[in-house]
C-alpha cells in the first residue's frame, strides 16, 4: 500500500502544530477547515501573517508591541507617567488594559528571573526600567508578574533595587490564584488585585 | 483613558478566532506566540496559506483533497478498484489511510442526508458514486459514515440504491462509539470496525 502524499496539507499541518496548545489532530482539523472555507479566508490570514512583523514592533520606551513608536500608551499625555506597571510579557499589557483599572505607564521585562532556565537579571530590561524611574521621577512601581516562584523571585529582586531609588514599590494583591496566569484571570479578579495591591518592604 | 489600538494584532486575532475550537483568548495567545516567534515562522505559515487553495484541489474521481488529479489513491493501480469506501468528508480519507486497514478506493459524499438542515440526497455526490459502481464493476461498497442519526439515514439510503445495482454493501462495524466521530477514533478501534464490518440487507 503506497502512503498518500498531500504535501501542501502536510506542510500546513506541521506548521500549525507548532502553535501552543495545538496538537497534530487539532492542526489537521484547522487545516481542513481552512480548505473547506472560502479561499478569501486563507488569503486574508496569509496577508496578516506576512505583514505582521513589519506592522508590529516593540515600543522603544516600554517594550510592548505597537504599530507606532513610542506606543499609544507611552505617547498618551493624559496618562500618569509617574506610575509604572511592570509586566513579564507584552501580552500582559493588553490584558491589564482590558481591565481598565490602570492609567499609568507600562514596562515589559521580557521574562522572569529563572536560574534553572538560565535566565538571569541581565537578560531582562531591568536597566531600562531603572533609567526610566530616574528620568521620569517615578513615584510608584507596581509589580504585576504572575504569582509563581519565578514571579516572586523577580519581584523581590526588583523591589530591592527600586527601594534604593527611593520609589514606592507595590505588587498586585492576592486575588490571582497562586500558580495561575494573568492571561486566564477574569477582569473582576484583576480589578480587585489592583485595588488591594500590597506595599512591599 | 484612551483604549490601546493595535490594529495588526487585532485583525490577526479576529481571523484566528474564526477557526473551529479557537476562542478569543486562544486566538490572542496564538497571535502573541507568532509575534514572539521567529519572523520566518509567520512567513512560512503565510506562504502555505497563500498557496493552499492553488496547490490542493478536489480529485475529480473520488472528491478527496489532492495535489494531482486523479489523486494518488485513485491513480494507484496496486489498489483494489472494485472496493469503494464511502466517507462523509475529505479528511475522513486521511484518517482511514492512517489506519492502513483499507486498500481499495474512496468516495467522498460531501456531507450526510440531513432534512432538518436542508441537505437532501441531491446535494451529495451519490450520482457519481452510482456511476463509478457501474463503470468499474465494483464488488463491494463499504459505508464509513459516522454512527449518528444522519450517518444511519444516509447509509440506509445508499444501501437501498446500491442493492439495486447488485453490489455488496457493508458498513463499518460497531466499535465506533455511538454518537462519536471518526476523527477522534484511535487506529485500533478503527481497524476493528473495518474487520468486523456488517453486511447490510
Amino acid at each position: 500500500m503506497i502512503a498518500r502524499e498531500l504535501n501542501a496539507i502536510d506542510r500546513l499541518v506541521a506548521l500549525l502544530s507548532k502553535l501552543p496548545g495545538i496538537g497534530k489532530k487539532s492542526a489537521s482539523r484547522l487545516a481542513y477547515h481552512i480548505l473547506d472555507a472560502d479561499t478569501s479566508y486563507a488569503r486574508s490570514l496569509a496577508e496578516q501573517l506576512e505583514s505582521l512583523h513589519e506592522a508590529i514592533k516593540r515600543c522603544s520606551v516600554c517594550g510592548s508591541w505597537t504599530e507606532t513608536d513610542p506606543c499609544p500608551i507611552c505617547a498618551d499625555i493624559t496618562r500618569d507617567s509617574r506610575t509604572i506597571c511592570v509586566v513579564e510579557r507584552a501580552q500582559d499589557v493588553h490584558i491589564i488594559e482590558e481591565s481598565r483599572e490602570f492609567n499609568g505607564h507600562f514596562h515589559v521585562l521580557g521574562g522572569l528571573i529563572a536560574p534553572l532556565e538560565g535566565i538571569s537579571p541581565g537578560d531582562l530590561t531591568i536597566g531600562q526600567l531603572l533609567a526610566r524611574v530616574k528620568r521620569n521621577d517615578v513615584r510608584e512601581v507596581i509589580l504585576a508578574m504572575n504569582p509563581t516562584v519565578e514571579g516572586d523571585t523577580t519581584a523581590l529582586y526588583l523591589q530591592k533595587l527600586l527601594k534604593e531609588e527611593g520609589v514606592e514599590v507595590s505588587r498586585l494583591a492576592s486575588g490571582l490564584p497562586v500558580g495561575g496566569d494573568l492571561e486566564y484571570t477574569d477582569k473582576l479578579t484583576l480589578s480587585r488585585s489592583f485595588r488591594g495591591r500590597v506595599r512591599m518592604g
